[in-house]
């Protein structure tokens, strides 16, 4: 249960303060060229530090590729990275080690396997997307290669319940730290260039994976696509998409569909939301049990952030490529012969 | 793509006006006594017609199990069964075979596959999920069976922006019948009973599992658990669930995280929102084109529902019990020996 | 683990005495045209009864599709069918009920699930082919309409030991019915018409698929492809198979590789041979044990047939085409762009 | 694919001169006492060098944890590894490049992906075993805390067509090697100690699971269980394997069945025998053809083993290790309750 996708399939490893994480990517087509420097671009992108809206602890992020890239391109066979934890030193972990972090996932670990890495989280850190940042990034890679050179945008919606411009989104952030506290929000992503005919009925529907996809991420909260939510709350009068023909192409007038209808692109832009909840960890004291179910008090320790959404623009986008490359390749084998 | 689960698992079949619907169950553990009466009763809940929110039209869902049940028990080999259509006279389909219906699968299936059996939506059409309520109906025997007697309970929440009583909210869908239109909303479902340690880290967390298989059921928008949206409107201060030890066992003392963290159940209810749009099917003209990609308009014809969701209780609470078995299933390897 | 297949799938259920066998085909691409008379030929030629070979017994196996065919040809939606078993009349099964026969499933379906459906064997009679047989039968229909008109035969190339003439093989099986016995033998398969280039490395080699596909027909007890355990006794300079470029295509000049390296195939014929055990129900008392774990005698009953290789033929041709389709459907995603 | 197993899996990585070959282990239970020695002697066993018999190059595998692993214990979290290629000097390639080697897997890659790494033979390289020793090698450990201490244990039965004593069968090797010439033979597999019931019906039969890991193995040419292709020579009277009960246990007085009967274990011993074939690479002189399908001749260069039998042993046992602590885990879905 740590593999994504069906013909493109990232298999992940790895824990917060581990040797290393990092996955094998399967099912990549051959002949696709690795923009190493890309890839990079788009770790970097989920790094902390760099802006002040982020902790300033520097882990620098650099993928190694072990296998399946041969001169400059994809051969076809499995392609095993790894990005090795270079901040492994020895460290007090018993604040930590013997405590639940409240809604944290210390307490379901413990509880199903009987056991727990409790350095950093583990295997539940944020830390384990970094490799779905990988396999992401050569999607988008690979999707170009294949001719749909998708634009894949993922933005910040709404944070702690502001739905306004990046100046008050980011004072909402500012705010949560200097009290010692956290904040959730919403991201938007749009995704434009999917040709009409990807995803599959019933069981595999298009925004049923993407909606797998999101709520793997660590935080996500709610996934809605098209008018969601709210377009539950009007009538099918006011909500169905009527079609035209424009441009050669067949199209709806408007997009409440958000580019979906039984599960299959139609050829409008897809657009969903991902509701992501204020990070657990906060600098206040917090009401908790031990490991011998003890009450006790969790104390507030080191830095964090106070907001994942910045972080996770470039994981939403990254689980939006490997889904739409997926469902690129399974659509190859939709029809038979010139049918 | 039309099977759901990992070691209980539906493969499903059939097209609204075909034959026959029906699926075949594979990975139910042998011992679970299958009460007929509970799955018939479960399939009716299903039913149109009975109330004055539904369609007159009554099909007789009567499931007829062709294997894998052996002197009232199930024996550990695939469970087929199928639902015969009974109404399949032949009619006159002239209306709908070159027409796109707005906001139907009637063009992407067309986009995918070249071809589309266009009669009463075919594989589109709702109808594939009586399969769903018979494989979630032995589920939640074989949960019972197992030790697990879940209480799984989805209730509808809201129809058409109204949160209410039940009385205003079957005023709404009404309305919308009277009107010719539609009407959509939003179920609530509860799960009680699932011990601590269910769900699989990273890919198969179970919120993500839920959200998949809830994101299939037909005309669902949006999906939330625990505090959802709106709890990401919050700061972490608010949203954290401090840990307490009660009656000889961990609790939380608010449950914003909806029975579940880092990906698995932690003992507490599990709770979640899956948003249903206004039915697409309404009693009036739409714009629309046709196969050949002419313009052309969509008359309102035959009996339709004009709100799905008293028909999608027992669908949300037969894809919450198939999560649920095969989450139960999966845990029994998650440690070795006495560990 | 009913199910065949990565991209076209089987998901077959069925005891041999309950009220059907039947399965569900996913994966099939849109646009096959289904040749019933072809599909039922197939079904017929594992018929018993017959000729004097086979048991006397008439079991008319007649297919149902439920769904998935619309105006004669495939959709790309689930294809359900069921052969329903019409000789469902009460029989006295005491002298089997508590009886473990030898060298049949009887006591590991027992030790396994804690039943066991024990009419006519249950889920491990090989009755369940027959649904292999109508997978099988439409994979030859879909490589035909992908532009891969595979001749594949099966053929019977030893019995008892003896290979040699038709007349010969026949006498073993009739000598053996004649003595209340049973006969084991071997059957070749050859596929001619497979393009260079499916298959997949490592875990989905061509051959292991194979070996799998073979090895879960019952009475499987062995399988060697190319030159087999026969040229495992040879060494490399006898063995390699020398390239040359003939007619403008890559060949070898010898091919005891069987059209396979690396688990992908090389453009020449495959071949491969099946060792079938004989028969475990025979004419004659066997020691045994009852469900009491008291020592009992097996006396024997019914009619059978003596040998399975004759009704075995259609059974390896169709596990054969769904593996080739299945390589021909992946091969699709082996390469991207114009690479 | 890459990946083998359904609840143990390991999905693997690695060309023969990239930088790294290794894996991704999933499902391996928590608690698991991770002995390092044993799985570095494990990986021992497949080196080459150390005898006579092989190449004097001198590989040295160690294998790096990358995680899953805490305090000693297998956590439930997938265990990442890599085997780093410490012998990556540049190296003259020109003779291989553009040549397709007689029964190597380089014209079929080509043919499939359109490239190939062609160092060493890349992914065919038989050095990707590697990774299945170590996944191997743990699965042995699991079975043991799982209280199931099974004796696997692989040895050579054949070589050359001899079925004689070590220091004969060790002639034929040398003689082969003094040749230029390379020699195949057979491996027989032991299995002690698996309880009755593990193995699922039809599509997961324990000796098509068994088939498909070891005809998977580089190769491999033939694969036959219980009395394999020569049991199929005889009369079912002779190969029927009788029950009694003996020691409190079902036991069956012969063995012809090799411990499995419809696919699922019966508690004796399982055994099967593995055919391999002589090493493609050989001291001689080769017709074949180049990349642009011009005649050539395959120079002999560098120094390889002449028979891959005493390094294939490690490597049958651990892929039978796998399918077997996967069928343990899959039985324990087996039943439900006190069933």
């Amino acid at each position: 249960m740590n593999t994504f996708g069906n013909i493109y399939k990232l298999t992940c490893f790895g824990e917060s303060h581990g040797p290393a994480i990092g996955g094998v990517i399967d099912g990549c087509p051959a002949g696709v060229e690795v923009d190493m420097q890309f890839i990079q671009s788009e770790l970097d992108r989920r790094r902390p530090g760099g802006t002040a809206l982020g902790t300033a602890r520097d882990e620098a992020d650099k993928v190694e590729f072990l296998s399946g890239i041969f001169e400059g391109r994809t051969t076809g066979t499995p392609i095993g990275f790894a990005i090795f934890n270079t901040d492994q030193r020895s460290r007090d972990y018993s604040s930590i080690k013997d405590v639940f972090r409240p809604s944290h996932a210390d307490y379901t670990y413990f509880a199903k396997y009987g056991t727990r890495d409790y350095r950093g989280g583990g295997r539940s850190s944020a830390r384990e997307t970094a490799a779905r940042v990988v396999a992401g990034a050569l999607a988008k890679l690979a999707l170009k290669a294949a001719g749909y050179p998708l634009h894949i945008d993922a933005r910040i919606a709404e944070v702690g319940g502001v739905r306004g411009t990046e100046e008050e989104m980011n004072g909402m952030i500012l705010d949560a730290k200097r009290d010692g506290d956290s904040v959730g929000g919403i991201i938007t992503c749009t995704i434009c260039g999917v040709p009409a005919g990807w995803g599959e009925p019933v069981a595999g529907k298009l925004h049923a994976m993407l909606a797998a996809a999101m709520m793997s991420i660590n935080a996500a909260k709610g996934f809605e696509y098209g008018s969601g939510f709210e377009g539950c709350r009007h009538r099918g009068s006011e909500q169905n998409d009527a079609f035209a023909f424009r441009d050669g192409k067949v199209v709806t007038l408007t997009n409440n569909s958000g580019g979906i209808q039984g599960g299959i692109s139609n050829g409008m832009d897809i657009y969903f939301n991902v509701a992501f909840k204020p990070i657990a960890t906060i600098f206040k004291q917090q009401q908790s049990v031990d490991t011998s179910m003890n009450p006790c008090v969790v104390e507030p320790k080191g830095r964090h952030d106070s907001c994942v959404l910045p972080r996770a623009l470039p994981i939403v986008e990254s689980m939006a490529a490997m889904v739409m490359l997926d469902a690129c390749l399974m659509s190859r084998s939709s029809r038979i012969g010139g049918y």
